[in-house]
């Protein structure tokens, strides 16, 4: 088959090691499936501040934009957190979803049986949740415009929300469409009893509804999502939202599932170029010591096979093989419940590498 | 004593029950300690819609502007939900924040023994959570600019969130006043990695904590702390955050305690004058039918003689007074297991009158 081009961005922390085991993973199914990945590293994060003196070199940009779809494994640290802002991970992370137009993030949160019992909700609450964040990723108060000025009160800040319809559209599109795909029932999530970016965002919403007549539509008010989320996890199936919303909704979503270690990601743009990560950060007080646990950079490689290449078989055997390596009962320190019979990351990649 | 007015603005659905029931609480504590109240009551929300054309008439206004503390029982519902911006009962709400200078939002959430198991969290996870939000109430993205222009893209929306120095100052040393009052932690929530006003809110909390410098000060992003809620509920003490981020999470916070219907707010300005409420909604669906829980309002009551009038020892009998009822049996049908035993709203109000 055709050779796809992967650009690998290990980042922090933690990012080096469950990349490494996600890379073996992939490797395994050129074995199985006869697929040919060409692999390029680019510098990111943290890092990239320490050699390159910016958190978004330009020839990890290239090395992005020249690649079907992106593997990023975690950014940011104590060490950088106090940096000036364009000396900061995160403004890495803000300039690489622009450049390289990700305006979706797409989130799953689901339960794994295995996990039921991390959660702090309580297990008949969680029965069955399922769920998929929808968060549009390169607009709103994240990218508008952000200055100081003198005021009639002395300092103040400002930041600018800004929406146009053909942004709301595009992701609100992509939300329909991923509900047809599931349980087609959809939450578009936004304050629209407040602020005019929402009401613009409802507007549109209830514009496109009628192309999909099958999806069951409600609007939630953030506040309340916040809560419904606690109340009735499992009564979601897709929820869209705006960016601010959406980066507060989708962790909250994710911690409730108690799987928070094993969820992954995708930041989708126009055609099928993606870049997928962990949810999970860069972990940097275990990192480097081999603890850490590969699943959810594991599983964003499914995600991967299945958004962008279409690879859908091997995402399957991707998955089952997690699922039967934690049903023989293994696991990283993070989800063992006996913390001695603890595995470490690159004993999990195997593990899940001989499954498949 | 003194004459204190009180306005009184019982809106819309159980809101005039609720109120009655606070208000029977509020006689009994004049015949008890020899207070004197002076009621005047206002429209406001829906109902002053349909009867003034206003959700915010100016004779309310008048009204509370004279009055030494406002009692709210809860605006809102269906039959407005669809008017226009001006017709809606939240612009009302919005209004009379700006109106009064109400810039600080107190609302603990904690757990009520009898609750315990309403709550969707475990129970040892919630043990102990006993936390106050201190939410920004006349700033940022609710009252900053918004309007529509034509983009280069289209149609776009536009909402602006302003912060000046002093605005997040007074609201600061607010939240550390109250943390002295209580375990001495406070967390400050921002996105201070994303947005500007967040930085400055961040810089003014570093300059003004080293005023108390018993109080243990965290800095925890908006996204984290949605999480952290969920996690550690029991761990956080009072949690001071800009207006949005303050709706959301003190939503999530009074959510997770299981207590929602039991919960009071506190919309505070300078000076003592303070406006009362409980967290609970307008309830339409059971408006009417005196079946709703006056607890919350009757506790916000104690809020109001606490924090507005020092009448401490008359909050605390009012406090008790719904402990020992609740303790002895009685429940309203939103918090009873066995809802064939539920008690009425008059019949709830009578019995904690009768405990004072
Ligand atoms: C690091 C930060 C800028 C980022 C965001 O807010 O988008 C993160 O929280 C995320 O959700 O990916
Ligand atoms: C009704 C709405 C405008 C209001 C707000 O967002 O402030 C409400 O959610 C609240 O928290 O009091």
């Amino acid at each position: 088959s055709e050779v796809k081009k992967i650009a690998v961005i290990a980042g922090d922390g933690i990012g080096p090691e469950v990349v490494g085991e996600a890379l073996k993973v992939m490797k395994k199914t050129e074995e199985l499936f006869g697929y040919q990945f060409e692999f390029e590293h680019g510098l990111f994060g943290g890092i990239a501040i320490d050699e390159k003196g910016t958190p978004l070199p330009q020839e990890t940009l290239d090395i992005c934009k020249k690649a079907d779809a992106v593997l990023l494994g975690a950014v940011g640290g104590p060490k950088w957190d106090n940096n000036s802002k364009e000396l900061r991970p995160e403004t890495g992370l803000l300039g690489i979803r622009k450049a390289l137009g990700l305006f979706s993030n797409i989130r799953p949160a689901n339960v794994f049986d295995c996990l039921k019992e991390a959660s702090t909700l309580k297990p008949e609450v969680l029965e069955g949740t399922d769920l998929i964040v929808v968060r549009e990723l390169t607009g709103g108060i994240y990218f508008g415009e952000k200055f100081r000025r003198e005021g009639a009160n002395g300092e103040e800040a400002v930041d600018t929300c800004v929406y146009n319809v053909q942004e709301v559209e595009r992701i609100v599109r992509q939300a329909f469409d991923i509900a047809m795909t599931r349980s087609k029932r959809l939450a578009s999530v936004d304050k629209a009893n407040v602020l005019e970016t929402s009401r613009l965002w409802r507007e549109v919403v209830n514009r496109i509804a009628p192309e999909y007549p099958e999806v069951e539509l409600e609007h939630v008010l953030v506040d309340n999502c916040a809560m419904q989320l606690l109340r009735r996890p499992s009564s979601f199936d897709v929820i869209v939202t705006e960016n601010m919303f959406g980066d507060i909704l989708s962790d909250e979503a994710a911690m409730l599932t108690g799987s928070i270690g094993m969820l992954s990601s995708a930041s989708l743009g126009e055609g099928s170029f993606g870049l997928y990560e962990p949810v999970h950060g860069s972990a940097p007080d275990i990192a480097g010591q081999g603890i850490s646990n590969p699943i959810a950079t594991v599983l964003s490689v499914a995600l991967m096979f299945r958004l962008t290449f279409g690879y859908h078989e091997a995402a399957q055997v991707i998955e089952d093989a997690v699922k039967n390596v934690l049903d023989a009962g293994h696991r990283t320190g993070d989800i063992a419940v006996d913390k001695s019979t603890a595995i470490g990351t690159t004993a999990m990649g195997d593990l899940i590498v001989a499954a498949m």
